[in-house]
């Protein structure tokens, strides 16, 4: 295979001993060697975004990212090639040329992270720093059998980053194994006084975010796929369910139209703000593609960014339906593998393509891990994400770990707490919710119940409440549950709250173990409405509207 | 005084009496009648908002806003003139003509909300809906001596109000009192699956929002106030003296500054995409000064936009910091009280500067209350604003009916719970006050120790951590300390977590009761440093960065 233009800096031998020895042998991250992407600093050297007229300039200080890696005593030994100001998905809008698939010297590498994918799958080093705002982190780790960890907006620090849509930017990991990354997302993890989109990580997560995934959706139809990547996707879905307990067909369509928004619509005008003053005079130091993209962004007017604004917040709210039900949505990371020959023919058209499923991602603020999905028929790699709401890292980091057949680490252990099934008011977003929240509670699974199980809709007073019945003739799927983790005391507390004909009694889950959970008896639902043929206390509160 | 242009649109006795023979006898707001900004949707009749052009179209189905207040059992009476297209904050900017303030035929009424504050001010309703973008539902409060709530972005559905800038407005209220405005707010706070942007009320709080408010900050210089504001304002900083524990100065020119971004920013181009369809071609229906301002929002350049956006993030980051130490900062709600007179001779001018306190709150998504603060020399009203982060709303709503003298509701009893207080790594935002946050504590409220106590930096591996010491000889203004109510079971767990020489003890506080908190005894810190100069931990890990 041919040397690869992966990248644009190497740091000289022995820098990298100093900087080695420099670094903490204790830290998390002792001796591990990265790569990091040209548009991050690293002091000393300048910050290129593949465009040579910046080599002039040293950065006079690292990234926050790098500097947060060093001090878990990683060590750096150079500066990766990328899509010329991370503008691309391809690898190949580059004047250090063009990067291609360790697997196939025809196919692209993907981008705009290409040399660090390339750097981590050609062995080169263990962990590359990456960004991702449309995908850069992701589909080169699907194009060369990597994993990819883009975390939520806000929880690594862009200080230091060349911003391409400042607002949706990430900084991602690239490396071999899931268990690879964690050490390294966990030093990235921090909340920069000098990033002002910087979020710190929430003391708890978010009521909906389950600490153990086991509902994962999947698009309902299609999606569109070239012939080859179709079957490694079928395999793909048969491999998810020895991975979920349940698998959800849902309409994607409103999230592929958001990402849609990102690549045609006013976010152009932002990577204009951005690098715009680069971009004259023209040169060779200039990539054609990338500068007639970006100067498009100079003529978006003001308004027409609003309107887009508009937009994307109805698709937004379009999307958060799906996140009520299901942990986690499965996509294949890219619609196809595009040989270098097909970029050069059609260099826009096919790159957007290429973006279709992982655009959305930061527009509708989510987190996404790339896996590797085993092989297509010709050989190449390929590869699948899973996308969670925000702050849904830390569980969604334990599923990609289990899609790879790598360990799941075992959860803390929690004195004091009970698991307690929910199977109404008190779901996540549901009116009875806070009492759990406030009590200290988590969610800890979503599930369904074992057969047998029938859901009422009680005619009390007050919020509209179901009973869940232990009736022997219930669907086999069972009835949708979510399972908490509560402090005990919180139990006594909840069934003071509870009316009759409800109360507390062991309920048998889709896994045949049996947990608390709110039952009523048969005879306390005789004036109630059969509602199981919904599947769920939300499904029913939907159909009702 | 003469008759003012407050009305749009009356309705028709009869349409009213129908309307309180349907309403809710038994709703929270029983036969309450209010008023309805005319840029926000009543069934049957048309939404002008203040442009009679737009008078011939009936609204086909009320707002949200309006559908939870006549659920609740309130009555419409009418509609109510308004800076046109909500864009202003004088209450002038009207084809239906200018409104005044009640207290002076010769002072203005403030905006945009101008009709729905004569409304309540003269007496002719108890309760009006308004819209405050930049000011618009305060403003008026201060002229006129009202109450105006606006709540945190998105906790009131917009559905149904014509956007002014989508993202910044809000639905407020104007009421005489706190008292009154409390079960409208109750009643209009819901997540509106037809807004994109509503924001559901979070189960718990932020770790960082008090359950009660008792640390205010002030401008620490300044403000620029016109010369009679200025006599009200020192009243006005005297009166807070009795209402709050502790008050702070902080420097609020990011603040002032984020305010200006928006408007003399991109935001503009917002309202552009918002109305500017209907102001061609040029006629006396549109106000030349509204009409002006709005097409500059046409030429703004969509980088500029996010250039703004940058901006703003770093003047967010900025003003973050505040919120850590208080609990809501007072500031005047406007700079003067101008007149009709001062308005015509320079509209532009004089408008931006009565926005001067209100302008930042929605780009920093703060919630706030404008309150009365008593008469200035001249007899004019007098008003302040309390500004708080998103979500500080109920406790807010506290703060704001102490200030008014108004009773403020006891909390409800929390059985199983006792106070703790930190002063050290459990502080909100600090590394270990997740452990109380996932115990289900709450921060109940901010204070600072009785005279006498003494804060040390210990010398133990891990997170830093301080040593709080009754030593007798502390600073007369005591140590900061955050004091939370903590489960029972979780004090234990707690206990078992904090090193020696640190313990569990009674501590004194502020208001001269105790509490239990962290303590260490004396002998326990001889080789810690002493921090107490720094006033708290806080200030004593930023003096050390």
């Amino acid at each position: 295979m041919s040397e690869q233009p992966l990248w644009t800096l190497r740091l000289d031998p022995s820098e990298v001993e100093e900087l080695a020895a420099r670094a903490d042998p204790e830290g998390p991250l002792a001796g591990v060697r990265f790569a990091i992407k040209d548009n991050i600093d690293l002091a000393g050297h300048p910050t290129t975004a593949a465009c040579p007229a910046l080599a002039g300039k040293p950065a006079g200080s690292s990234a926050t990212a790098v500097r947060l890696l060093l001090e878990a005593g990683a060590v750096p030994v150079g500066k990766t090639n990328l899509d010329q100001f991370a503008t691309g998905l391809v690898g190949t809008r580059s004047p250090y040329g063009a990067c291609h698939s360790v697997a196939s010297p025809a196919h692209v590498c993907g981008g705009s992270s290409s040399g660090s994918a390339v750097a981590v799958a050609s062995g080169a080093v263990p962990l590359a720093l990456a960004t991702d705002t449309a995908g850069s982190g992701r589909v080169p780790a699907a194009f060369n059998g990597l994993v990819g960890v883009k975390p939520t907006r806000g929880l690594v620090s862009n200080a230091g980053v060349m911003p391409a849509v400042a607002d949706l930017d990430c900084v991602t990991t690239l490396t071999r194994t899931v268990a690879a990354a964690r050490p390294a997302i966990a030093a990235l993890t921090w909340a920069d006084p000098d990033d002002p989109r910087s979020r710190p990580t929430p003391p708890r997560p978010p009521a909906a975010v389950a600490a153990r995934m086991r509902v994962i959706a999947v698009p309902d139809a299609g999606p569109e796929l070239d012939p080859p990547h179709q079957e490694a996707w079928r395999a793909a879905l048969d491999r998810l369910r020895g991975v979920a307990a349940h698998v959800v067909p849902v309409d994607v369509g409103p999230f592929l139209d958001a990402g849609r928004l990102l690549y045609e619509g006013p976010w152009l005008a932002a990577r204009y703000a951005a690098v715009g003053r680069y971009l004259e005079p023209d040169g060779p130091h200039l990539d054609p593609t990338v500068r007639g993209i970006v100067l498009r962004g100079r003529d978006i007017a003001g308004p027409a960014v609003f309107a887009g604004f508009e937009r994307l917040a109805a698709l937004r709210r379009q999307t958060e339906a799906v996140w009520a039900d299901v942990d986690a949505l499965m996509l294949p990371t890219t619609p196809g593998h595009p040989r270098l020959a097909d970029v050069a023919a059609d260099p826009v058209g096919v790159n957007a393509r290429v973006g279709t499923f992982t655009t959305f991602a930061n527009p509708l603020d989510l987190c996404a891990v790339a896996v590797p999905a085993g092989e297509r028929a010709d050989g190449l790699p390929f590869g699948v994400q899973f996308v969670a709401p925000a702050f849904a890292d830390a569980p969604l980091l334990d599923l990609a770990a289990a899609w790879c057949g790598e360990p799941v680490p075992a959860p803390p252990a929690a004195p004091g707490t009970t698991l307690l099934a929910v199977a109404g008011a008190h779901l996540s977003g549901l009116p009875l919710n806070r009492e759990l929240v406030s009590a200290g509670g988590r969610l800890a699974f979503r599930a369904r119940t074992a057969p047998g199980y029938r859901l009422f809709r009680l005619n009390l007073p007050g919020v509209p409440r179901p009973a869940l019945v232990r009736t022997g003739d219930g669907p086999a799927e069972g009835i949708a549950v979510e399972v908490w983790r509560v402090p005990h005391q919180a139990v006594g507390a909840l069934l003071d709250t509870v009316p009759a004909p409800l109360g507390l009694g062991q309920l048998g889950l889709d896994d045949g173990t049996s947990v608390a959970g709110f039952l009523a008896a048969e005879h306390g639902v005789r004036d109630a409405t059969d509602v199981t043929a919904a599947g769920g206390w939300r499904a029913a509160l939907a159909a009702r509207r």
